[in-house]
């Protein structure tokens, strides 16, 4: 909709209007560094008896379970992205800014992966462990807060949108962040009260749901039962 | 064929089937990085006496291998990746995950290489060469059957290949992650019993077959025998 | 304007003069794994006594400041670099090593940054951390120091600019660099008189200047109260 | 020419010749994070007295000349793939193996890098200098000989080039990589008899010969001087 008006909007707003390419060759880059990158938080053995490596290995869980925690959690992330953007025919600047915030808590994740991995070793007070896993919660409602303003901003920036891109699927995906933010909070206090393996657990949920709501809180598995229907609505 | 099916499914199902593009810059992102990160595992020298950095450097003998391993493997995954990709149209949620299921054992590999390296290393005993070995059997294995998925889904998704894409091409393609389990489990009783530089061959000779048959069991280098046949059939 | 110019040009001088998408394509892949690289600068936690992971992880904050000012810089320079190639439209050699020049300071600024981090971590003396912002400061100024050539070699090579691209835009942009390169040149005898805290904060405002102005002195957030005249006198 | 001849093997063959898409995205990448990656290579002071970081950021010069003149060298190898890849239209099975050696030679550039940086640190020995400067000529050598399949394979797989790419492009190019082998092997004697100063001042040399013949001995600077001669006999 509204053809005209971009065409006017594209030659006089030149620099603020673009194509999505460069946007989503940045953050491509971005998700694809940092979920490679996890893989030089594994411990590497180190330093074994002649003869430990197996055990040395063995003893390096933690590592492999944040690992594949945090590939998981990224995977996801980037599913949401590539989701999103295929609602999106071109971004501004404000955009390009709300994108910088999603890219940031998401580079960052590798630390709180660091941190997870080397508190759970064997060995560890378990006051630590505690911390461990408040640090990858704060992280994980920080990654969320910084979805917030997506929907909002492209509410009020309709030409931003490809026309496929429904009312509907804006507003099922509105109450995404704001519940991934309450309830990564809400794993501070599990932590504390019922221990680091309730509080990973928690994640392992979380991410789940990330992932099977990666379209939408409708437009996903569930959805899916309703789809013929707006179908025919349209 | 099924043109106006896939019109249709792309007006109502616009969040679910997209282009490859996305996908493969991720995936092209991922290959590029765990390929060119395996350098930072080269063990550096360190340490040394005056005069014996020439000896510091010959020791590293199995950094390099292990590299060089490493890398010839992750190119033939990306060869047979690309190779994949080019009888794809359009990819849709399902397939994507599949497609972070092979990212996954594919960024995960700079590890074994790392465990590899440092077992190979002068002075460490043979036991822990062996562990070293069957870990990166084990990857390889898991490497290999994250490919397992692929064909099926793909045979149940016609959907999403090009018109190029015969079936013959993907009963070819079915087999070589079976094979690739198999034969790299059966890696590790070799290991054991042969110790590691028979379980080392066995991997050079797998990815070789890895790299003739990346274009499928037949129409790689010994199918091009019978190409101008199959031409004809068309 | 000169199409008929660029037609001839581009079959006799095809090696020189190309699309902007392999440029592009390179510059968004240094932007990005420099930006993701910094989480590697992150300390992590190491060596703390049993119950002492929060201690260490508070201690650590010259870390995450330094982390969070340098990803806001390097996303910074991301949009400035987008604002720019959007007004291009095929590159040559010059220009090709120009970019490699603005490349060059941009994938060096981990360094700068893991020097910051460590030098601001409690306990060092203060003639250390002054060290450390004048390395930042002249880091930034490099920076800076390798977009003076950008616009003037665009006023020279109008045959890369989109039609869009008005002499004006160019006029706006020289500026910037320039400023760059004095204040960030200011911010060393700052530093050194009124110490590091002061230097820091600095640097926050020269990024801001940065980022309110990527699109342009004029063409910014100012900018847009004469956007409606300049596209009346178009 | 044999547009015709192309058309039918794109049909018959799609398996094997792809546009060069995926592999210029793989090798943008893998020179992206090979020149990114350059900068950990830089040592990070540590250790230093209170007041002593400006004599250890001093004492560490050979870091940065390493630094400097490692991503002058991947910057210009990109220029080149650059400038090759322009010429080309498609690639095939052959051409995507070549591609890789290219890359693992590129990709492999940070070690030798990080092992000369540590060897021309004060207070090492000459040998060790005269060592690093050699390990560096070889990994040069070999990232010349990795380019010597190229021109032979292309003048025998015409249907891969793009019509502007004239038989004296690639007659002019096909010398480049023999005489990178052969000066870069030269280095090494240079380096045993005249030191590692005069060794590495080799480097820069040939660093700069690559520079100015990026676009082959001939429609370089010098070659440009012919240009509109070329043109009118085309």
């Amino acid at each position: 909709m509204a053809n005209e008006h971009t065409i006017k909007e594209s030659s006089q707003d030149e620099a603020r209007l673009t194509e999505t390419t460069r946007t989503e060759a940045l953050s491509d880059g971005v998700f694809a560094i940092t979920i490679t990158l996890l893989v030089l938080e594994i411990h590497r053995p180190e330093g074994y008896e002649p003869g430990g490596l197996l055990h040395a290995l063995l003893e390096n869980w933690p590592s492999y379970l944040a690992y594949a925690v945090s590939f998981l959690y990224i995977g996801v992330l980037w599913l949401n992205h590539h989701s999103l953007f295929s609602k999106l025919r071109r971004v501004n600047l404000g955009f390009r800014w709300i994108n910088l915030g999603i890219l940031f808590t998401t580079a960052v994740l590798p630390f709180p992966t660091a941190v997870l991995a080397s508190a759970l070793a064997p060995g560890n007070s378990s006051y630590d462990q505690r911390v461990a896993v408040t640090v990858y919660a704060l992280a994980a409602a920080a990654m969320s807060a910084s979805w917030l303003p997506v929907f909002p901003y492209l509410r009020d920036h309709q030409e931003l949108l490809e026309p496929t891109a429904t009312a509907e699927y804006f507003r099922a995906q509105r109450l995404r962040p704001v519940i991934g933010v309450a309830l990564y909070g809400l794993a501070v206090p599990v932590v504390w009260f019922l221990g680091p393996a309730v509080g990973l657990s928690f994640f392992v949920i979380m991410i789940t749901f990330h992932a099977v709501t990666s379209e939408g809180l409708r437009e996903g598995p569930l959805g899916r039962l309703f789809r013929v229907r707006r179908a025919d609505r349209r």
